[in-house]
């Protein structure tokens, strides 16, 4: 079975010449950030992939994490895998100094985060939701809830989850109806009585760390109706003692875990809470708009996800590729050959190389203008950025999840029948990938709200900027002599021009019929996730090319980027146009048929 | 959990409209073909299929086949609902009464067929396999062997196999390395003894039925190499006694079978022929055209496994859009209500819907034409529908195939996070429809001989001609007043145009530079599927407008049937557009980049 190998080529490239790392470093409190540091965290974070995390995820996805009367237990090797990535320092990396982080920005722990869930899908949920779970306390908790828990999660100690979701509340938070009355006891203070049932709870119950943290929506009794009547509580697995240790142990039980498609290895617990003690976490009724701050932060992390599963099944399915011999070479052939040498092989890995560099290229772009907009003293800039990222994490996320959808199915496919089979492991990719188009709001969420909240209600000002930028890179494409460059052009011009066209379209709907302007939704996140990813693959050919004028860098790198650009814009920039036909003319055949229709039996 | 329900509107109106039923029964032999008898086997099937099939899907995967010391065990209620299926006279169906088949025609045979596999994929293969083997036999087989096994077979008592892959010789059947010694022995009279290993062999162990027959590929020792050495063999798990019952055991065992993504009910096992006694099957050196004969049929069958795992994942995310209460309409909406009101829902909805009707009147249309072809009197039209059969049989599978993953993958999708939870069962379909694409030849594979074998060697005779078919249906829709179906039309014809192009490019290539012709032979399959689905939706629309127009029929149902022409049309008929690009323009990119650069690490 082959093995993971961090691809430190592509994103050194991606990170110092599109993502911008020298500029991030410039950044008031990013100075720790140098090439060196950087440089030694990758490696160091590549080998801890390699090493420690990928050798359990296959024997983790077969074991496990199995229940037992309130308990889980992970699959073997994990509570020390998870040790090891405790004291490496590795869950700190993207925190302030304050609670003992690291300080590294953002844009560094993206490269960090995509070489672990790469390395180890399942492994990587405990660290994603713990730190969704800081950003929320570092926004919104009290000094004292800070001071209680923040430097222990941040060390690792202490791992996070996030309670929304429950039997008849998935995507529609408003049905919430978990309890939270409000009590006071001696030993500890003001606080609530939870309770309520939440399910689909990431690593709600584990043997990984001595505590686990419940962030918590709730309504207390007064509460209006709906989203505006949700508070946020954190309640602890074990109440903290007063000199910091874990003590009482809380009602808030594991009724049982899920059996589910993939992600075995990550238990995803049905939570049941009885009077369990809540801490209200910053003012009550408002937790939902912070859910959605630490929100955006989980569905950049998931949007990951699609990029390191696909970079993931992309290296199995090439490791096979050269390996397998069958068929003769179509030119000169009377030798049987690796399969790699088969155009419809090759199409299949360009397919899953290409759409992965794109998108790890946009998820890294993403992440420095986060680290901008949070750190620069330019208030217009940060607005500018921030405007950018809202408009940007929707497609991170529903884009990068449905192309590591299509990637580790093609890796499945380039086995063929081995494929199919478990022991192989490109099966386990195809099975991991598919919650990620799921969780933390379904790909037809984020459609709607990229082209509702970030899109229509401000009148399209942002992504109209975007596509100022696009017709700004249009122009420098138009001055290179590469002949594949020009290519690149013409189809990411006409994949610009597909967006506009539905920018317009969708403005000029969502008020009269929001039916015809969201029944588009998704192709035309889709749309975007292409042409945004083709804008980055665009850069990085003109960036290749310039190196290779210079004769800096490593040549056959930097000529194999732009190949693989240019097979972007042909296989996967060519589908715009028939996208935004869907979007623009395809909205009244979505709600034509009449419900009692769908099934004539 | 959702159970099966035939879609016996849509059946019927493909099979009489479309696929023309009244046609086919008039037919020499095919008498029995009345739209009673018809209706009679359908209403049973329908039955069949709900009552004993589906209700063992779900547990049949959960518990999976098991293999002991060489036997295998299928899942409970298997065997009893095998007893049922044969007693019922169902494998029969579609064989000549000579051995007891009840001579109905293909077309036929296919719709009973769509609805075992809807109810249970995993059941369905057993049968499948049967019939292939049949046809095997009938068409090669000596008198004597004939009489030995076919009236078995068809009678469903024992089941049949096909014994092609060995660990180094897949979807390259050259490198068979099997052997089959001559020999003689009393009570045994000429044979041979088969010796080597087979993976892959679908049922090739189970307790199913009294006797198995392996018919398998091997090498002779005086074969020449490659694929014109390669000899067919009956072997059968038990030696027929000169009664015709099974006897002595033969030494072909099963060694294991595979832990899989999805059929788990279907044992998939690997076979070892240790000097197991084989009955050579025509002429020697000539087994890899037999076995392409029943290939296609074969590969007809897995690509109805496409349409059929498409409308059972279709059922099942309907029943659950129906009935999960989520989120408000965005017109009237105070309400919670059902998420099958949601424009993204609708459009996931309708995206399985049309697509799976699409394709489903493809392969009845083929169907029909196998019909057709085999009882004309007429030698041009048999060899004219030939031709046509042999181009559309790796669409059909290739198309429909990649068409069912897709579906079922937005039946998870539909379900939310309850779609990735097991017990739901729509990961199930998804899991089972993955292999489809796989197995009897890759999508590549399907690509590869569509555009070598089907096009480039006839100078694209045959596409041309069905070009001009779309170009007859073009005029018919041309005379509509109906706005959707002149949309239609557009799009239809844009779709012809884009394979008009492909073809141009391909015919131009395949000579001078394979390497560019087949480096688009997928997305060119899948362009072909798309503009094929696209002329059987568009002539049901125009069908469907003259029987309103005439107040034939049910008019809910031919009224939501244009709707759903003229959704497909513009949801994945605009597609083609973008593949026309790929297969033309997008040749040169697949094979740019050296082998050592597809991982930079």
């Amino acid at each position: 079975m082959s093995g993971y190998t961090a691809p430190l080529k592509d994103m050194r490239f991606v990170l110092n010449e599109l993502a911008g790392l020298g500029d991030v470093a410039n950044l008031p409190g990013y100075e720790d950030a140098s090439p060196e540091t950087v440089d030694a965290i990758l490696e160091g974070a590549s080998k801890f992939a390699s090493e420690a995390l990928d050798p359990l995820n296959y024997s983790g996805d077969r074991e496990g994490s199995v229940w037992s009367d309130g308990n889980v237990t992970t699959p073997k090797g994990f509570k020390d895998a998870y040790r090891q990535f405790a004291e490496g320092g590795w869950p700190a990396l993207p925190f302030g100094a304050k609670w003992g982080g690291q300080g590294l920005p953002k844009l560094v722990a993206t490269v960090v985060e995509e070489m672990v869930i790469s390395a180890n899908m399942s492994f990587s949920l405990c660290p994603l939701l713990t730190q969704g779970a800081v950003h929320a306390l570092e926004l919104a908790g009290s000094e004292a809830l800070k001071k209680t828990y923040l430097e222990k999660m941040v060390a690792g100690r202490w791992t996070g989850t996030m309670n929304l979701t429950e039997p008849q509340a998935g995507s529609d938070l408003a049905l919430v109806r978990t309890r939270a009355v409000p009590a006071s006891s001696a030993g500890h203070g003001d606080h609530y009585l939870i309770s309520g049932q939440k399910i689909f709870i990431t690593y709600g119950e584990h043997d990984l760390a001595e505590n686990i943290v419940h962030l918590v929506l709730a309504r207390t009794p007064d509460a209006p109706e709906g989203v505006k009547g949700i508070s946020l509580f954190v309640v602890p697995k074990f109440l903290p003692n007063a000199d910091g240790t874990p003590g009482e142990r809380n009602s808030a039980k594991c009724a049982s875990i899920e059996h589910k498609l993939g992600i075995h290895a990550s238990p995803t617990a049905v939570m049941v809470f009885e009077n369990a003690k809540g801490y209200l976490v910053g003012e009550p009724n408002r937790g939902l708009s912070y859910m959605f701050v630490m929100m955006n932060a989980a569905r950049f992390g998931v949007g990951l996800q699609g990029v390191a599963i696909a970079e993931r099944a992309f290296q199995r399915a090439l490791a096979y590729a050269r390996e397998r011999l069958q068929g003769k070479d179509l030119l000169q052939g009377s030798k049987t050959v690796p399969i790699i040498r088969h155009p419809d092989v090759r199409r299949m890995l360009m397919l899953m190389k290409s759409q992965t560099e794109a998108a790890r290229a946009l998820a890294y772009v993403v992440a420095a203008a986060m680290d901008t907009a949070s750190r620069t003293k330019d208030k217009e800039e940060a607005k500018r950025l921030q405007a950018f990222i809202d408009l940007m994490i929707p497609v991170v996320k529903g884009w990068s999840t449905e192309m590591g959808i299509e990637v580790a199915s093609l890796g499945v496919q380039v086995h063929g029948g081995m494929g199919f089979i478990e022991e192989t492991g490109a099966a386990q990719h195809l099975r991991d990938a598919r919650i990620a188009t799921i969780y933390e709001g379904t790909t037809g969420i984020q459609a709607g709200d990229l082209l509702g909240r970030k899109i229509a209600r401000e009148g399209g000002v942002t992504v109209k900027g975007w596509l100022e930028v696009l017709k700004g890179l249009d122009q420098a494409l138009a001055k290179s002599a590469d002949a594949d460059i020009q290519v690149v052009r013409q189809r990411l011009a006409a994949g610009a021009q597909a967006v506009a066209d539905c920018v317009d379209y969708v403005l000029a709907a969502a008020g009269k019929d929001p039916n015809a302007a969201f029944a588009g939704a998704v192709p035309f996140l889709m749309l975007m996730g292409v042409v945004a990813g083709g804008w980055q693959m665009a850069r990085a050919a003109l960036i290749a090319e310039r190196k290779l004028r210079k004769k800096e860098g490593d040549a056959a790198f930097l000529a194999a980027k732009i190949k693989t650009v240019r097979f972007f814009a042909d296989h996967v920039l060519a589908q715009a146009g028939g996208l935004a036909v869907t979007v623009t003319q395809g909205a009244g055949a979505v709600m034509a048929l009449p419900e009692e229709q769908f099934l004539a039996a």
